[in-house]
């Protein structure tokens, strides 16, 4: 019975590396005002196939239910989201700062940053059309990184604009509104695909590649939006952490105006969080019903992880976030005070120590050894000498002998 | 389009109820000396209908992957512990206390207490045959529901020893090894099913209902282990939480021994937790390779979440817990200091403050008509006073000045 491949068992350092991810991720969020929601970790396919396109679509987990429903395992929040909003959006102030740190599936090839069960941050703000609201969303990226002890030495946030590449079309007398979303996967694909392949896409729609690449290394006027970002960020001491970068137009269908991808910069790995502007997929999934300007983000946990990994900075972060087993481990050395022991557990406990405690018998040494083991910085000796018992600080081996009776009350100076 | 029936879309106050759910239940293992795993979403089919049994098997969310693997979202977190402790298991130090908080999915009929999806706390010992972890167990199910302001007037443990029934049939002549499962069954279901029904089921087995009732009021010398573990739990002061009830048999295959269920005092709503010992499933799943005892409970949060909301003192804690979406509210008064409130803002943030501000011009009185609805307690004001800027105190409408450079440590103070 294995492991299926493209998902992972979390052993307990792991778990902990997980969750460590998870909880830099809602705290950087709330600092930003941001509220968290979640939604179901199963959808009806038809969410996905009418809104998220491109790839996604066929790399979903999809199944047909017990009732007959034809359902999928989600592959992304917006399209979750942006129903949720459809539904209740109206009893909520706005704009909306709403996160969720969630699960997320894709039936892809297995490879380096990718896993086909994955976690993501989603942070989006709903009902802002204000340039200010992009900025605010590009400084959390920012800072959902450097929550991780990642440096602008690490990351960058490559910052573009669809509406510069749908002037760009009309300046070259080509119909944007038809044509715009074939001619954006060409530019998404650009870095990947052989320019053989990208001039004979491109000369469908009467282009050459030398004119897109004159475009992307001069965008010139086409970028005004981005100044303005610029400005905001500025304000926020970013400078450094962001460029403007034309080639980035990020792939899924839903997308307007400013996106955005986030990579290591080194250029080894694939991209550590994309988002931007989609103004129009509320009033689209809603039939004109609910129409809100809408932005934001997703930053997924497996390519993060990596570039933890592999920075020191970030690594030393992460180690004095780890946590241990246990704070104080209970010594049972007499098993004649083994409720003894119980009682001051529970009172340990209740007052919010991490205990442990021998289940068996066990000599004294090797009840020491598991307390060095699990980390503890205190040992508790309950034994010959009661109802006085001894609290041992592990890392000093200094030992004190206090009346049983005085025990939380020395814990509580001790903890200090 | 629609969620999907028995699944929930967590808007933001759900998403916080569920948040101070899942956060105590770390917590409180925590505080025991557990450390958190995880496993993936998705296993192998094989793996429930090999060790689930029962009703578990038949309503299982399963499907064929793109890959033609028979797969199923996970309904239960055992299986999958099991088969991570197979794989690694000897790596830890024993006993292993293990707790994971995660997600369940069961295509049930939709009804009080029952969901499609739900999360369950999941905490287990493995390695240890002692009676002192099956006190433990109870001991950390208790106290993760006191965690929530539930106290022995709301909730009792109900506990059981499987091998109390097995004696009884021995004692009646029936060959415990080969039909004990299946009579489980029947004492499981006893007080559900109708006394016809059990009846005539318990007439194949050459019994009747009174010879059953008969041991489940007096049970004797049988459960001899329950004396015991009333000692242990005596000690840690929790008499009052829990019983000897026989007609506990808890419905999976896979238990052995001690097993107990969790119920609401009114007798109300469905089991809130339960668990027991399961000492032959890591043998029987490794076919012998790995041969440890093992004990644990899983407790789900849909009944708990009615529990709370059915109990004042419980509701009172969690409303103590709730937290709002900002502390600090940054009004800007005119829109020419909007760079150096965002200079101040991201100070704050980066000192741990959740802070929020407008992103479009507004009126300032209409801002702290936001500032209010957010919760915030502290507004800060970039206006005409600059250099100086204004703190207020939301609840006092107390107001000070002070000059922008000392901002953050007037508001270090203020925290306090």
């Amino acid at each position: 019975m294995q492991l299926l491949p493209g998902f992972r068992d979390l052993f307990p350092d792991d778990c902990a590396r997980r969750n460590y991810i998870l909880s830099r991720w809602r705290n950087v969020a709330l600092r930003y005002g941001f509220v968290e929601y979640d939604g179901p970790m199963l959808e009806s396919t038809e969410l996905y196939r009418k809104k998220s396109g491109g790839e996604l679509v066929g790399q979903l987990f999809d199944f047909v239910d017990k009732g007959g429903r034809d359902v999928a395992l989600r592959p992304e929040m917006t399209p979750t989201l942006a129903r949720m909003v459809i539904a209740r959006g109206r009893d909520f102030r706005k704009p909306l700062k709403w996160f969720s740190v969630s699960q997320f599936f894709r039936y892809e090839k297995q490879q380096r940053g990718r896993l086909r069960e994955f976690y993501q941050l989603n942070c989006d703000i709903i009902g802002e059309p204000s340039l200010a609201a992009d900025a605010e969303v590009v400084a959390l990226v920012i800072d959902a990184l450097r929550e991780f002890g990642l440096t602008a030495e690490d990351f960058v946030v490559r910052i573009s604009d669809r509406d510069a590449w749908i002037s760009f079309l009309k300046a070259k007398g080509i119909d944007a509104e038809t044509k715009g979303g074939q001619f954006l996967q060409i530019i998404d694909k650009l870095e990947r695909d052989s320019p053989e392949s990208t001039g004979l896409k491109l000369k469908e729609f009467g282009l050459t590649t030398d004119e897109v690449r004159e475009f992307i290394a001069h965008p010139g006027a086409h970028f005004e939006r981005f100044d303005q970002l610029a400005a905001d960020l500025g304000a926020r001491g970013m400078e450094g952490f962001y460029k403007l970068d034309p080639a980035i137009v990020r792939g899924l269908a839903y997308y307007t105006g400013l996106v955005f991808e986030v990579f290591d910069r080194n250029g080894k790995l694939r991209a550590l969080a994309g988002g931007g502007r989609y103004d129009n997929l509320l009033r689209d999934m809603s039939d004109g019903a609910v129409n809100m300007p809408a932005l934001g983000f997703g930053m997924g946990d497996v390519v993060l992880g990596e570039l933890i990994a592999e920075t020191p900075r970030a690594l030393e972060s992460r180690d004095r976030w780890h946590q241990s087993a246990a704070e104080i481990y209970v010594v049972i050395a007499k098993e004649e005070r083994r409720n003894d022991a119980l009682r001051s557990i529970q009172q340990m406990r209740e007052k919010g120590f991490r205990v442990d405690y021998p289940l068996s018998p066990a000599k004294v040494g090797k009840q020491f050894q598991t307390a060095e083991h699990l980390g503890a910085r205190l040992a508790v000796l309950f034994g010959d000498e009661w109802p006085e018992v001894k609290i041992k600080t592990l890392a000093t081996r200094e030992e004190i002998s206090i009346p049983h009776t005085e025990l939380m009350e020395v814990l509580r100076r001790l903890s200090k």
